[in-house]
């Protein structure tokens, strides 16, 4: 539970019961801190009262109400941060996030040992069997992190050959990079001064590195591309500064694909109409991806939970949100 | 010439000469007034000098620079608003209007009896045969008008089977009614409360017309796509409120082209964000679609002139101007 800045406390709370037929109830076998929960964390979004934190999460199936079909107790399952209905026009045009009756896991709070998801059928993607152990981090992976870059890479049109940009060095940029890489990109320019995070972008894919930032990183990116920019830009910030940073570091005709849960940003129009670059983005619909990313986990494909470099147990919640927030971690894996 | 807001007149000047052996000398046929001409001539775009004005030109070639490969005197030809190389990596992808070399054809001002056309082999298409003089106001509108509204409607993905909302009845939300007509939209809802310009569009294939703006223009989207919004939306004015209105009018997933060109618009992120949609835009890469349009209008498949309701002799371009300016014409084309 977040109590207000840099205030998250473990502590007992009701477990959760089914509300609506269409619930499951999940017995958590992993779940992790977002680069989003950082924001209340640190006071920028605000609440009156005591927040459940967390929407990443993987696990067991406990109990599942009436009209659940499609799983069953016992399995394993992975879901999206938001619960989605998978049958709406909007979740058949692939933007499972947006349903007509989409609803945010992150209001049921996933750091906690069991979690109500809504909407059972729609959102949670079960595994042939139940994985070993040390394929749950990639799994958990999936329910956010990497289903976020992977969308910011399909978002960018990242295609083989292209020269992609990765704007941010957070867990889901480094994702990004991986998403590059697995979609074929020729080469992948990470922006980042962290030597932690620049051995991980190497290690997922990445060719180059650049350290500068805002108007002196772009003068780079122009540099190492003709004078031209990116074919595809990732943008996993959300600031004013990094979005900049994406659409001046994209050619004419290029694409952005911003991630980024946007703070204070206002995009300039007619810098925007000038630049001539495609612009898409917002909350993933990892439920698209979701079934490919777990079969590339679970086939050894990728490791994308090497993003996690601190896991805890759930009770010591409050170091893993200072780790990250200190940038002592990367990304914080809590286990129930 | 523009001297100031609503000042525009008609002078002698020196004929223009080739400066750079890729020129070409144009002798027009016909020429325009563009509604983003109305910008300047409104003094909402402020100039301290005289303007020569004009950017839509047909007509035949006078004289070809030393190195003009692909066009000759005497030939009939068609090209963009932005004259371009054809040839660097940028127009190669398709974004011709943004080629490292692109050059204004603002800058020579069209609105005259001979033009100077830099870059002409990658600029100018040029027909087979000098067509005949109904097929002049259609060949026109393919230089700009027509080309930047079958941009909007590419960047706004239109598709068969697919809703489209076109924001601004003028010329170019017209001929984007048109363009998504000719990609085999399904239906194509008009925003516009006059109804010269209702008609028009009815003509060119809109199924519906929404009088109303702004939220209650949204809220009627709304209400005809079963809460969701419509898969494709063009917008043609380039204010705050109509790039609202078209973010706001699309579904999660869907795509806003926007060719309006960007005055004091400022997007909020995470709006945007959370819209989920596809924003692409700018100056319509017309040269992409040139020989395509071309091919449309000769062959009579499609009647772009349509949209020019007002004929003067370029000595009275004054009136042009203010007839358009009062929303008496939708669009003047001028006869040197």
């Amino acid at each position: 539970m977040l109590y207000g800045p840099g205030d998250v406390r473990f502590e007992e709370r009701p477990d959760p019961a089914i509300l609506e037929p269409t619930d499951a109830i999940i017995r958590l076998t992993a779940t992790c801190v977002c680069g989003s929960d950082l924001w209340p964390y640190r006071g920028i979004d605000r609440s009156d009262q005591p927040m459940p934190m967390g929407h990443e999460y993987c696990g067991i199936v406990e109990e599942v109400g009436s009209a659940v079909r499609l799983v069953r107790p016992g399995q394993f399952v992975v879901g999206s941060f938001f619960a989605s209905d998978n049958t709406c026009p909007i979740c058949k045009g692939g933007y499972q996030s947006r349903c007509v009756d989409a609803r945010p896991i992150g209001a049921e709070g996933a750091q906690a040992p069991y979690l109500r998801v809504p909407l059972a059928d729609g959102t949670l993607v079960a595994t042939r069997e139940v994985p070993p152990d040390d394929m749950i981090p990639g799994l958990l992976a999936t329910s956010d992190v990497l289903g976020t870059g992977w969308f910011a890479a399909d978002a960018a049109e990242v295609k083989p050959g292209k020269t992609v940009v990765v704007v941010g060095d957070g867990a889901v940029g480094l994702l990004g990079v991986l998403s590059a890489r697995q979609m074929g990109a020729e080469r992948i320019i990470m922006m980042s001064r962290h030597e932690d995070r620049q051995r991980l972008a190497r290690t997922f894919g990445a060719t180059d590195i650049v350290t500068e930032r805002g108007d002196e990183g772009v003068a780079c990116i122009k540099e190492m591309t003709d004078g031209l920019g990116a074919h595809s830009v990732i943008e996993a910030v959300g600031t004013q500064e990094s979005m900049m940073q994406a659409v001046r570091s994209t050619r004419p005709g290029g694409h952005v694909g911003y991630v980024g849960v946007s703070h204070g940003v206002a995009l300039p129009g007619l810098e925007l109409f000038f630049s001539g670059v495609h612009l898409h983005g917002g909350p993933a619909p990892v439920r698209r991806y979701l079934p490919h990313l777990m079969e590339l986990v679970l086939s050894g494909a990728i490791d994308p939970g090497a993003v996690f470099d601190l896991t805890l147990p759930l009770d010591q919640v409050a170091e893993g949100y200072r780790a990250m927030d200190e940038r002592r971690a990367i990304k914080t894996l809590l286990r129930p």
